[in-house]
């Protein structure tokens, strides 16, 4: 027995929490409005409506209300893959030889092998409440698409993916699980949608791309009767789903008397590293703590450590409403990069207006480096970490063995937001020595920067 | 809130068993002896220690300690791993509609996937305790392998594998998270023995067998210094290592006042099922209870249901010494399954000595019936299940229902030994509606019997 606090911290059944933490009632000032490119006048409940349900669109826009009721048909499915496990890091300590404690919560032993399950659920919830029978998404590397594969046949409703066509060939699996869990799969660009045929007939033989497949997913679900479209980040109503994750880290925490002086997440579209720290942030707004955030992105994909605080469109594909956020310019082309789930031009605005008012930092790590730590972490703790997650351990590493030199006893906290079972092209890459860094340069970056939308 | 029982039932660290369950030192009659098969008498301690550890020799050799501690430095390494949850199916009940409660003990949750690092870790520790360095193995599938690599990862031991080398080939992300976690993994067969040279000399292009891989493995152990070969079913050492399975699930049956009725689990070599049932098991042999025990096999392996209860070699390379065991014979060709873990001609010689003597039954199911439960409890239960674990799905479920069709309000428990993720050509094949059922006719056994020792 190495301390009082269990290996893994499991809280019981009745003290997952029941609510969500909304951050946008705490901040003192507001992310901006989401603006509808036609009239670029801020986006209406009515307008949103038509493409989400009702219920995502007026948690997208609530900034009032602290804490968010989880319904209890949805706590019915979190009881099935909540609560995550904290997870006391003693063999990593023990192996860096540092004086810090070192937790992390671990989002992935649910079959999505992610965090996306949590607002996958809750979405396809909400949908049903509704009366909707149906919903789209598009899908690149496939966990999302596993994620609502699994909450719509749950709630059986029927779910159509519209996967990167590159993607649905490189990873056959990803298909068939999602099949197994009852979705249909078209690969993007399809002869199912106007905008699929027509990039179709533009370039025949594309191996498609996130954009297109985003149209064909809107296309459909604005066309069909009692369908939605949904979406597994980036947008506040995801991050609130997400925050989840912080509400049972922090119920943990306070339970074993643990706290945290730094709280690190990869981000990609944010909404794991912000639902991890909403609680805490909300105290941190309010003076009642001073931890140190740290959000980790990859080197060649740096939204926030090279980024521009403007306007933009979600999408590569330019359909989707304008975001105040932290981007690379929806048109940037990420060099390729493993951690898929962070190849992404843009942040979430709440993070994005969060770290414009300094209340985080961000760092960029380069994969070589992140591979390494994740080789460290799976040998020392046993769980192979997805590489979108072993960003965030490359950093606790960091900042554990700073402690180890100064001999601080700091308390960190890390989101281990996934495993890495359907990465291990990457892994074999790293493993025989072929990987790559790719970092982009000014003028790459200025290439993105240039398809800003002027407003 | 549907009952009393949480949907997981999670142990505290200090509830984790410290000790294993010896079946042998509670059975009435014991298994017969391994025979050595150059002098054809029973194997000494002295024999089976120039191949395994001296502790391995040591337990598969007790017949006398009912309760056999799991020591300290080893129970370091089940706190990462250990408890396993223990789930009540209240998702599949409902489906379902039976007054029957079902629960499942899942060993998937961790890395390897399944059961198999119970008993990786122990085999490492005691290794590292008797001062070895290096160990070898074989793996098929790579389960086993994946499981040994994270052990020898843990306690910094080398490890060879001899993977088959079309499973090599055909897997590559399997031999890849071997490599992870630092194990060198060699296609077999393959010119670093003697025997694999010869293989090779005489069978150019060929693609391996588990028979040519286990006999390099253990010429490799023979010949190195500090070195051990070790194994990952069958042998009573193993299914010793996991009865912290049925262990822990006994202490959660009685936490929550659970009484069995009917335990259900997959048998391929049976250290699984044996471990699941141990406890039970050894309480029904002194009449504490009447649990119906079910082992179910794949109908195109079924060494239980349709085997012959003789001694055989453990390995179709005939190197092995020879087991008392329900068997096909070595020489037995299973016929294309997708459950590897299950395609194997014999079985683990204590549980053949229990159900020679009839204290549990068995049943052969077909894969298309196995996959139609894997995807109906995937789809209410979350959980992608093995295909070796679905044989046990399916079980439960029949019982299941025919509680339904007499009210009868039975309590079910079977075991969810892994899950399915490297497994997805097997669900790809069942949704695509091209997956087939082999059953081998009375000819192809009496092919397997002709292969019988004659002893």
């Amino acid at each position: 027995m190495m301390s009082n606090v269990p290996y893994k911290i499991f809280l019981k059944e009745e003290e997952v929490p029941k609510h969500w933490y909304n951050l946008k009632a705490v901040m003192k000032e507001l992310p901006e409005s989401i603006i509808n490119p036609a009239t670029l006048k801020p986006c209406t409940q009515e307008e949103l409506s038509q493409i989400f349900c009702t219920q995502m669109v007026k948690q997208e826009l609530n900034t009032t209300d602290k804490y968010i009721e989880i319904p209890e048909g949805l706590r019915d499915f979190y009881r099935m893959t909540r609560p995550s496990l904290l997870i006391r890091a003693y063999y990593l300590e023990k192996l860096l030889d540092t004086p810090a404690e070192i937790y992390y919560k671990f989002e992935g032993t649910n079959t999505s092998g992610s965090h996306k399950l949590n607002s996958a659920a809750a979405q396809v919830y909400y949908a049903k409440e509704q009366g909707i029978t149906k919903l789209t998404t598009e899908t690149g590397a496939g966990q999302w698409g596993t994620a609502l594969a699994m909450a719509c046949a749950f709630y059986n409703i029927d779910l159509t993916v519209y996967m990167v066509k590159i993607s649905s060939e490189q990873k056959p699996y990803r298909k068939a699980v999602m099949e197994t869990y009852g979705a249909k799969v078209i690969p993007s660009p399809s002869d199912t949608t106007e905008v699929g045929r027509k990039i179709l007939e533009d370039n025949p033989g594309t191996g498609g791309s996130l954009g297109c497949a985003i149209s064909e997913a809107i296309e459909v679900a604005i066309k069909s009767e009692n369908c939605r479209y949904v979406l597994g980040s980036v947008l506040d109503h995801v991050l609130l789903h997400q925050t989840i994750i912080g509400e049972e880290t922090r119920i943990a925490c306070e339970k074993y008397d643990i706290t945290p002086d730094i709280i690190i997440g990869c981000v990609g579209g944010g909404s794991n590293f912000g639902g991890l720290i909403a609680p805490f942030m909300g105290d941190k707004i309010n003076g009642k703590n001073n931890i140190q955030f740290i959000g980790v992105e990859p080197a060649s994909c740096p939204s926030l450590t090279r980024g521009r605080y403007a306007y933009d469109f979600g999408d590569t594909g330019r359909i989707t409403p304008l975001l105040k956020m932290y981007t690379l310019g929806a048109g940037f082309i990420p060099s390729p990069n493993h951690a898929g789930g962070l190849r992404y031009h843009g942040m979430s605005p709440i993070l994005s207006k969060l770290y414009h008012d300094g209340y985080f930092e961000a760092r960029a790590v380069e994969q070589t480096k992140v591979f390494e730590a994740a080789t460290t972490f799976a040998r020392c703790e046993g769980i192979l970490p997805a590489p979108e997650s072993s960003h965030a351990v490359s950093v606790a590493i960091d900042e554990a063995i700073k402690c180890r030199d100064s001999g601080e006893k700091k308390t960190i906290i890390f989101g281990l937001s996934g495993t890495g079972f359907f990465d291990l092209t990457a892994y074999k890459s790293y493993n025989e020595g072929t990987m790559v860094d790719y970092i982009p340069t000014d003028e790459d970056l200025e290439k993105g920067f240039a398809t800003l939308p002027k407003i």
